[in-house]
């Protein structure tokens, strides 16, 4: 086999393949590069779609990144759209494909071929889920055919609330119709830790959203004269004109498991760091593949465009054998974000939860609601944070942020931390862009180092907020009797932080003493002085802010 | 002496003097701490005065962070402000205070003294300069006087166009008045590499900015009725009713020189990474001290607010022993960002003329202006990006950015992989927030990574803007032909990219290609297709875009 002159099959022209595609073509202007879809399009603006439903894009043609016609003139790489791959023969290496518009079967040979055929919408298998008006959203036609129906829609079910549920009920309720979200877990966002998919919760139901959770959908029903009826487990039935699934992918991969290629426990395909599966001619990118999570070390589904397209890079270069840096996939982060009615979801590396289920257990958290600039420019929101953190040495194992404002910002600049091995330390030290509108000479992120890191030097001992109820502790609120008589915990005492040295004969020495105030600030303080004077003391941490939060998920708040 | 009962005295109360002291005092309950401060006010909101000069921030009192009730209060400091250290007594420990009230001196004792003095605007020695009507912005008093020549004013001179000059620019516009530059340099923003410089200079033009660069002020003259006017060296005569003179800083060593502590080449503090000065039992942070630079490893000035609250935690607890932690000051960056009329301005790392002056030779460029986020979606804005890093081994140097949305979070990314000591290739394998509305499955700093990832490679040879009028070379342009009409670099042939593979022939390998495109993209994708064809190429990297900036700068190229 000639390697300047490799004939490279890529079956699956979006994202990962298109980019393998491309980058296959820089790296061997002499090989063969094909592309085969099954769809009408190659190198479509998947995650616009959405917003095309929504009118926010308004040109179709806009969502078409790359055409089959500037694939051939710019990169001399031939594109079959409509064309099935419909079976890999490994031992001849060729792949038989079916032509769609004539149904004419061929076979392709390959030295190389690349997998990135995706993933396909979960349609879960209830009664009705294929009455007319029930939707997916995956592909150019799919959103036309919703923004068809949107027209004599006045109301819209949709069915999950992740980050897809969340775009397409803004977008819906921006074309007028009332929306309604019925989600079967207890919280919107799963990739969210619960305290936090509150705040989005709250945001969606102040936009005009109906939220559903806790609900599984049992069944679809038809009404007359026209629209659907969703049948709930716990009894509701909620009347629409129509209904958008978005409970999430599966990987296709119909065509790797006839072929014998190996999967993982999460019925991806397994491939090693160059992206090669078990077969040493085929490799395999994007929503298909299980990858290693960076934090975890676990193998997981991550269908994310940007890991997507690096692995598409990867492919290219491995299967060409460019190996003069260091490529290798390094794993997946999980660094996502949403935009939903103004506010900015955005996460990165390890939940709390995913930490829990990968039996992590040595990490801490911490949570603070800084504002996303100074407070003395006008316009600053809060930026509601989340961030765990290892307790043996502080390496950074994952944040959360919700907020209006330089959220992505920070998720950002905690990812590149995270990607780099870093520490709460080195957040402590970050030296990041202040002007009053930009942020803060203590940045969001300086903060939430700073915070994590007194806790790792033995200056600020972190109580549990799910212990709160259990806990036989003196519970302090340091914040300003106006601000308490509002309201507080039950139970917790008020001792105004300025007042505070001169109390401390009200403290007893013989009991944990557990301190809250707004967001942290205060109670910080607070346990200063306390730990210093010789009590036991634990911060709540992120004040009444984050108690907030637990007290919609934890029944025992209420 | 007793380690936990130390007298810390605190000479300026602003930014790295309040951090210390509050710092000092969540270190050390018992510990008896004071702090002094020569102006009216302590711990105020600086860098939000050229905003509260423009009406952005409207309440004076909103500039206040802290008061000294508060700090006696929740902190249990004492505040003195309006007293004016005037002596250290480096071998009675005491220093010598003036209360500029009542004119009393006394004697203070430490047991460890901090100099959290600042800096001073700097008055160049200029005829005139003293005139009324003259003013430079460092204290809220600063910026009442300023606000208060406002309402009678309508035209204004801004002597020196760095970021307070820019900022004072913004704000003088919004209140109003026409505002003229004048800067001695060739450019704005200093900082800057004089190229990326241009983007600013244009943008201040389009929002009515009269700039007069290489223009120094020789001399400020009363006009009658009222007024002033400003000769310049070049013959300009530019009548005014206010100068704001923004020419930089000078830190305030009067008290440290006269104490004999020892002083750096700029004229700033030296101290060690704990913040302490020659003197063991005196401590210097913020405005006054040299830092070590962390690309160039030099000593600077960097009068800057983020490096001053990390110095005074770092001061703080290196004078309580408080080392259960590694509190070392890691030295400075200088990230740094500026809002100018929507447009942000933003660099961490060395800029290209602080690499020269350094001496450091082994470096290369990049420039690319990627979109804010996907084109598809509505809104994008290019962001012009300059990345410098190691030729020998992808150690990221330095970034400048300038654009109108999604600066800061680039180079806050950009920022912290420095920090990390991370390389072109981690920005290439970064993994950053992407929705469309967010940014790109290849974020900006993906791109960025990337380009210089494919130089070191030896995909992707550069050459160099700066020898584009000297070199011998076959310059192609592979733009379409409609672009390449609109203009073109003289001498440049045009050979659209989807055209190249078919029009080798008219190409020589006998003298070097360099390539040109609109912002560097076809340019890569056509070196790939010569080098592999046997020419030698080089990529005229960030296209006609940063064409356009050189030939603004650079005379030849007119």
């Amino acid at each position: 086999m000639n390697m300047s002159k490799k004939r490279i099959l890529i079956v699956g022209g979006v994202a990962g393949g298109a980019t393998c595609a491309a980058r296959a073509r820089r790296l061997c202007e002499q090989c063969e590069i094909l592309i085969f879809d099954r769809g009408p399009y190659v190198s479509f603006a998947n995650c616009g779609l959405p917003y095309y439903v929504g009118d926010v894009i308004t040109m179709e043609e806009n969502l078409l990144v790359a055409t089959p016609k500037l694939f051939k003139d710019r990169f001399n790489i031939e594109v079959y759209t409509e064309t099935e791959v419909t079976r890999i023969d490994r031992y001849q290496k060729e792949i038989e494909v079916r032509d769609l518009k004539t149904g004419k079967i061929r076979r392709e040979p390959y030295d190389a071929l690349v997998l990135a055929v995706g993933a396909q919408p979960i349609r879960p298998p209830i009664p009705g889920i294929d009455l007319p008006g029930i939707f997916a959203l995956r592909t150019i036609p799919d959103s036309r055919k919703i923004r068809k129906a949107v027209e004599n829609a006045s109301q819209a079910v949709i069915v999950g609330g992740g980050f897809v549920g969340l775009e397409m009920a803004e977008n819906l309720v921006r074309r007028g119709l009332s929306v309604t979200i019925v989600e079967m877990t207890n919280q919107v966002v799963p990739l969210l830790d619960p305290e936090m998919a509150t705040f989005v919760a709250a945001h969606l139901q102040t936009n005009g959203v109906n939220l559903r959770l806790n609900s599984r959908v049992e069944g679809f029903y038809p009404r007359s004269p026209g629209g659907l009826s969703v049948h709930t487990a716990s009894g509701d039935k909620i009347d629409t004109d129509l209904v958008i699934l978005s409970v999430g992918v599966r990987p296709e991969t119909s065509l790797a498991k006839e072929a014998g290629l190996v999967l993982g426990e999460h019925g991806g395909i397994r491939v090693d760091d160059q992206m090669r599966t078990s077969d040493p001619n085929i490799w395999a990118v994007g929503d298909v593949v299980e990858v290693r999570d960076v934090i975890t070390g676990n193998w997981q589904l991550v269908p994310l465009a940007g890991p997507a397209h690096r692995q598409g890079r990867i492919a290219a270069a491995a299967i060409l054998g460019h190996t003069n840096a260091d490529i290798h996939f390094r794993g997946v982060q999980g660094t996502a974000v949403c935009g939903v009615f103004g506010l900015t979801v955005a996460m990165t590396g390890a939940s709390e939860k995913a930490l829990k289920r990968a039996g992590i257990k040595n990490y801490q958290k911490i949570y603070l609601h800084p504002g996303s600039h100074v407070g003395y420019y006008p316009g600053a929101k809060p930026i509601h944070i989340k961030l765990l953190f290892s307790e043996d040495d502080g390496r950074i194992l994952g944040v959360q942020a919700v907020g209006e404002s330089g959220v992505a910002r920070r998720v950002d600049v905690i990812s590149m931390a995270i990607q780099m091995g870093g520490t709460v330390y080195d957040l402590e030290e970050a030296e990041l862009c202040y002007a009053p509108q930009f942020g803060a000479a203590k940045d969001p992120v300086n903060l939430a180092g700073m915070i994590a890191a007194n806790h790792l030097r033995g200056d600020l001992p972190l109580a549990d907020w799910e212990e709160l109820n259990k806990a036989d502790v003196q519970l302090i609120d340091v914040r300003s009797v106006a601000e308490y008589e509002r309201s507080h915990i039950a139970g917790a005492k008020n001792i105004p932080i300025d007042e505070l040295r001169g109390r401390l004969g009200e403290l007893s020495k013989d009991r944990e003493v557990w301190l809250v105030c707004g967001v942290g600030q205060r109670a910080y303080y607070a346990t200063r002085v306390l730990l210093q004077n010789g009590f036991r003391v634990k911060n709540l941490s992120g004040g009444m802010q984050t108690y907030a939060t637990f007290r919609n998920i934890l029944p025992f708040f209420h």
